[in-house]
């Protein structure tokens, strides 16, 4: 097993090392038996072999990590990390940064377009919030849909400062784990006033890319916007990148708290051998961090929907992901991810529940 | 209004004539000022503006056709047409004929990719037999999932003859229009071995296009069996194409009965004020069909997605198509469409669930 690669100017503690220790486990063997099972019941399904495309890859997928030759898709958690962002002070947004606690609020309440996708799958929503410059109101805080743990006031602005100290990065870390139990599939959504930028960071650390290549307009800042969340990223990678000396580093240097809890979840569902269905942006720039930090992580990964931000193409071409929706999505919270669940719902179902040509009394192909 | 052009060799009843002539009555007219103010709300819902992409454009669009602007997609019907086609005895297919009726008695037993599909969606399901060469066993002709009309032991071949006489014609078109009442949402699919071939030559009949851009392999053949494919499909545009002075000649020519079912069910719709998704190649060359006979059916259609059968993207760009998802499915049956379907219903629940930003109190963006 490799080591974990921490700053070496500040070691964390003995028990916090632990912890992260934990990130480069192995992760849950693939049942090939299991895939090769499922891909032989594709081929005697009523229909030409292939044709149901990218559905028939899907159910070998399931049957793979779920080791059953006819997987079925049924316990689905969707998980919202909420958090604020330092680098908000830099004008990068075109919302003003009280809009995350208040879109924590909408989440709850059932109004977010997350929550309207949950609701309609029935996948187990909860939105967990990691810390904001303000905290909830107690009436939110104590809301079944809510688990608000508040660790820090949001992450630091990484114009000035790493994001996160070391303790802070592993609660982050440990956070996102906790959430990923008792599931057939995990679906990681996000929020967080600026976390586009923060994305945008870590994209062109982990991939050595211009910030030019990676800042987007996020929720739709204007020219001037724009030009000031490339040159508060350049600032931050400016600061920081001589450091970025690992995949955690860089996490711990240029990410967010939202971010850290995604990265960690995606981990641990793969050690716990259960699937992820990624999101746009700003999710799968935690899958890319996930996925450097243990390279095992990319097996247990789907990818929901390419998003319109440009940045996003460069992640996925570097995970070698093909999302299953392209519709011109960039809103977050898990929304391209929950959009294409019911896919994965259908690819199961067919593969389950299609009649074979002998159970059918179908004469096969020219075989 | 145009008239309706057929084959002045052979001029129809006039009984029939004017069950034809309804096919070019308009269509019902979009609610401008719904899709107006569907639009607005779309502004006002907590995202960014636009940051739903196509699912915005969908809610919008039902909101059109729905003179509502909080559509809702409660009943959807699917309708799978089938039929034979005399083409198959030229050896264009990797399947059997037999399979046609296989197949129908699948789709009643829930075991086709469709049925699966439909019934996932809560989808009213029926299959309607247009007419096979052997007939359906009683117990399926009477099956509640089943309308058994057998007008005719398939379609002729069209290397030969043209595919239908005129009042088969009329009888097919008249039989898809019937199925299209009561609905929010028509979903057409298709079955019929050989109709690949068919809808080749539909399209490069409409299209001007030679058999080696709308010829693919289908439900798979090999290269003997494609050249065969190829060879059919040029030696039927080479007896019809002189003829087909109007796009219901050309149907009647060089279509199938599922296919007229298919483009009378479209054109149906439109003027009945429901929408239609549309499904793979098949559908696309029906669809087609459908527009040139009466334009405005365009402005009632909805793609579902793109299929691996090469000449769909030539009949998807005439029609300014852009569908809905692209996942390598080749199946037809309507199962392209059905996958799509999960993706209309939730741009509706988004529309009319999602919370406005005065409602949530959420801050709005820079505007």
């Amino acid at each position: 097993m490799n080591d974990i690669h921490l700053s070496p100017a500040a070691p964390p503690h003995p028990q916090l090392l632990k912890s992260l220790q934990q990130l480069i486990m192995p992760v849950s063997p693939i049942d090939l038996g299991a895939r090769e099972q499922a891909g032989l019941r594709q081929g005697q399904l009523t229909k030409p072999p292939g044709a149901l495309g990218r559905l028939e890859q899907l159910a070998v997928d399931f049957a793979g990590w779920q080791g059953n030759p006819l997987p079925s898709l049924r316990w689905v958690k969707v998980r919202v990390f909420a958090a604020d962002h330092g680098i908000a002070a830099e004008g990068v947004s075109a919302f003003p940064q009280s809009v995350t606690v208040e879109m924590i609020r909408n989440f709850a309440r059932g109004g977010a377009a997350i929550s309207v996708l949950a609701r309609r799958t029935g996948a187990d929503f909860r939105v967990v919030n990691l810390g904001t410059v303000a905290p909830l109101p107690m009436s939110d805080s104590v809301h079944p849909s809510v688990r608000d743990l508040q660790l820090a006031p949001g992450s630091a602005n990484i114009c000035r400062e790493p994001a996160m100290d070391h303790g802070l990065l592993a609660a982050a870390v440990a956070t996102g784990a906790d959430e990923v139990v008792d599931c057939d599939l995990f679906v990681g959504g996000e929020m967080g006033i600026a976390n586009t930028a923060t994305s945008a960071a870590l994209a062109s650390a982990l991939l050595n890319l211009p910030a030019e290549k990676t800042v987007g307009r996020g929720t739709g800042v204007d020219e001037d916007g724009l030009a000031r969340k490339r040159a508060a990223v350049n600032r931050a990678l400016a600061l920081h990148k001589p450091h970025c000396h690992s995949p955690l580093e860089t996490l711990r240097r240029l990410g967010g708290l939202e971010i850290a809890a995604l990265a960690g979840a995606y981990i641990a569902a793969a050690q716990r051998g259960i699937p992820s269905l990624v999101d746009g942006y700003i999710c799968t720039a935690a899958a890319l961090v996930a996925c450097r930090i243990n390279p095992g992580v990319r097996d247990w990964l789907l990818f929901g929907h390419r998003s319109r931000e440009p940045g996003h193409q460069h992640l996925l071409s570097a995970l070698n992901a093909e999302p299953l929706l392209d519709l011109g999505m960039r809103l977050g919270e898990g929304s391209g991810a929950a959009a294409a669940l019911p896919l994965l719902y259908s690819a199961c179902d067919l593969h389950r529940e299609m009649a074979t040509f002998a159970e059918a009394g179908v004469s096969g192909g020219a075989i």
